[in-house]
């Protein structure tokens, strides 16, 4: 038994005989048992310290003593429902408003992402008086069976996947991997479009839309980032169909873009959706979301009769947390960190791309950072084993970081935003010779322009779509879409 | 402003301004702003205190130091998901697993009590194939989409009540008030018989059963215990049709009934539920809940191969908060008292209900007690108004009680578990004047047999039902619902 509580084989042992076997573990083969975590450092039982890329609940660092004070305080006080008046609930509301669009004043809170998109939903549907959602290829919303049914990132999993009939899915607004590219300039307004042409076909059906629900960028679906204007467009032709437009913040709000707050903001001034969800990271790891939404929406929900009761929701001790969280927010300019280290850990991921031909996108704003790994950048063959291999490596190196994604092929960054240039730094130097040791298995080179398809076929063996004279570039995207486009033409 | 924050004014105006209007507040015309709270007593920004007859989710007491030192002391040393091991997810696990029967073995930690029963659909779906769900008239399982749409208390609320399809309404097994009632010997089997006939219904429209579901004690519903052996039987024929039983423990189970620790268990050693959802008490007020099924049900879960993954489910702040509430209800042996005071409470509710006719029913296991109000013991006109005179009454006495059912006619008694005998005399001495008043203006009078029905016509203005020679007796459940019987031969 080791100092910190039982054996790791024990805890192992009880977990699988405790615990659903659906609770995936990281690792699993050689699963991580963590027993403190600081800022962006967690530590092992035995003390070994790992570089965290990939917790982005624990926001402004694990277990902030600001954060952690607020509670411990509120929690001494008192904890109770909010059918009692309470002023941390108000003053938190308040907040939280001041950080969006003046028409997004009215508050519900939650308990975690799953409640505040469900409740997104049950909005929508009494708003509107409509019952259908456009969600996005990839897209995921939560564990609960309403938001099952939108997140196609889950139920494309289950082998008898049968998708709701009043659901329908719009293209992903990938520019990198998707239907449209970056090298198109008008590819906001074909993506957009594509949601144009499904509501069309659910009016034709005798069907009404409800909502469009998109996460600000989609973080499972693989760390993507629409083009500019693409909300605002679908938003015109959402509302014009009688809908609303839920903008999921739930993982990528509160700061993480750098350069904005909310991440929709990235889109610009023009654009506001008409209800906003968040999550993960408001609480710094204590149960919370919230839900916010215009007036009209609210007052709509109101005249159903039906009273919203959460048990849990905005209790004392959630608004103190959430209101503690805030300040460290600006107290330590997180945000600002957040731009800055996110660009330069971007600026090092770039010159990685130089290097190796196994990075196909680098694509990020803020501490969100995404990097596909294809084994073929023009026909952007998703590198998925070698994701893994990354990962599982990096483990080993007392990194954590994960892949996601469509493909699995994308590494996730999405650190607590206390991550600092060092860090950034620490992890690059530590992929650098993994994906060294990865492309020489593969016989990739970069800017190996001459690779013949011959020499290709023989050391691709693994991969069944490595065929025909491709070369690899460290060209930008923009360019390797082109080559792809000549292509397939 | 007060000492404590803002002027009472203030907190209303920003929460009205912030605040979903769906939200309700108790008490609207005059709220309490409350502010701190230890043991069974809430105080308001004055240093008012009150008596706590209905916080249910503060089970071992407000702010119990014991629970609020594990919460702060893991919060400073790590909150992080389940994908890493960590001791107190299984140790939580085991001690919860320890106080149900043996087959209940697999635990998934969830966030609310919403998202344990939308998770117990789900398992009951994917292990049954099947889709249909039985619930209970008046029943209420949570504020999620999927929840309302088996919540009768919530979907009757609604102009436009639309029953989804796949969802079937039984008769609430109340012996007071429902169809069948406590002086029939076999009311257990007349209200099975009722979910076997919905059965055979379902089937013959070519639909099928996935699950049962009920609360062991029906509480929004109207404080209503079902019979011994009702569980037993509908459990029998539910799984003869391949379907589930989902008991719901979130507001009931905890050591609250006093005699066991769970309520389903007032049904005998012969019934054991297939899942088990557990939420409010759970965590003391902390955000977290938990499904506890079979092996079987977990290993069907999982073979649809979607994981499941709940952000802050099971997390090492809520598990030490779980295991340290454990702790404190066998250290102060808060069943034990939940048995002790709660009997006291019944009796000397009891002897209320000789001196005042307004008391219909009194019912009750441990410290989850009802008291119905009518206003006439033979028909059992729910005395709604007179109902919610006492709660505001009780309020001007800085006693805090609710009064729920379909009727809204049934004071809750379901108070934290450290209740004391002075507690429950208080509270009956300040209900027994109050009563008394609005019997005077009522008419009412205890005994009065001889109440005529000229004077009750007068008296009753406001009662719609009143009408033709009933007489109030202190007789039992049974005498009257005999006399009921024999007025409607």
């Amino acid at each position: 038994m080791s100092l910190d509580g039982l054996e790791k084989k024990k805890t192992i042992d009880l977990r699988k005989k405790h615990i659903g076997p659906s609770c995936k573990i990281f690792f699993s083969h050689d699963p991580i048992k963590i027993v403190k975590a600081k800022g962006q450092y967690m530590y092992d039982e035995k003390g070994q310290r790992y570089l965290d890329c990939i917790n982005n609940v624990a926001h402004v660092g694990h277990c902030h003593p600001d954060v952690v004070k607020a509670g411990a305080e509120q929690m001494g006080l008192l904890n109770t429902n909010t059918r009692f008046l309470h002023d941390n609930l108000v003053l938190y509301a308040q907040r939280l408003q001041a950080t969006l669009p003046d028409k997004l004043s009215v508050c519900y809170f939650v308990n975690s992402g799953s409640e505040a998109n469900d409740l997104a939903l049950r909005l929508a549907w009494q708003y509107t008086g409509n019952k259908d959602i456009i969600t996005l290829e990839n897209a995921y919303h939560g564990h609960v069976s309403s938001l099952i049914d939108i997140s196609p990132y889950k139920f494309h999993q289950l082998s008898d996947a049968e998708q709701s009939h009043f659901v329908h899915v719009a293209p992903s607004p990938d520019v990198y991997r998707g239907k449209y590219s970056a090298d198109r300039p008008d590819a906001a307004t074909a993506y957009a479009d594509e949601v144009k042409d499904i509501i069309e076909k659910v009016h034709k059906k005798g069907h009404k839309i409800a909502a469009f629900i998109a996460e600000s960028l989609q973080s499972c679906g693989g760390q993507v980032i629409p083009p500019v204007g693409y909300f605002q467009q679908v938003a015109e032709h959402v509302r014009k169909a009688g809908g609303v437009f839920i903008a999921d913040e739930v993982q990528v709000g509160f700061g993480r873009v750098g350069s904005q707050f909310w991440a929709f903001q990235l889109q610009g001034d023009d654009f506001v959706p008409d209800i906003v969800t968040m999550g993960k990271p408001i609480g710094n790891g204590h149960p919370m979301s919230c839900v916010v939404t215009t007036r009209e929406v609210a007052e709509a929900f109101m005249s159903s009769g039906m009273e919203y009761f959460n048990t849990f929701g905005g209790n004392p001790v959630s608004c103190a947390i959430g209101l503690a969280v805030l300040d460290v927010i600006e107290k330590e300019d997180l945000q600002g960190n957040a731009l800055r280290v996110g660009q330069y850990l971007t600026n090092v991921l770039e010159k990685q791309k130089e290097k190796h031909p196994l990075i196909g996108d680098i694509r990020g704003r803020g501490l969100f950072v995404g990097v596909e790994l294809v084994k073929d950048r023009v026909k952007l063959t998703p590198a998925t084993a070698e994701a893994q291999e990354v990962i599982y490596k990096l483990k080993e190196q007392h990194v954590l970081l994960s892949a996601d994604g469509p493909h699995r092929n994308v590494l996730k960054f999405k650190p607590p935003l206390c991550f600092t240039t060092e860090d950034a730094d620490l992890v690059v130097e530590k992929i650098d010779p993994i994906l060294k040791e990865l492309e020489e298995a593969l016989g990739l080179k970069a800017n190996n322009s001459a690779n013949t398809e011959n020499e290709k076929r023989r050391k691709l063996s693994t991969d069944e779509n490595g065929h025909s004279g491709l070369h690899y570039s460290n060209e930008g995207v923009q360019e390797q879409t082109k080559q792809r486009k000549r292509m397939k033409t």
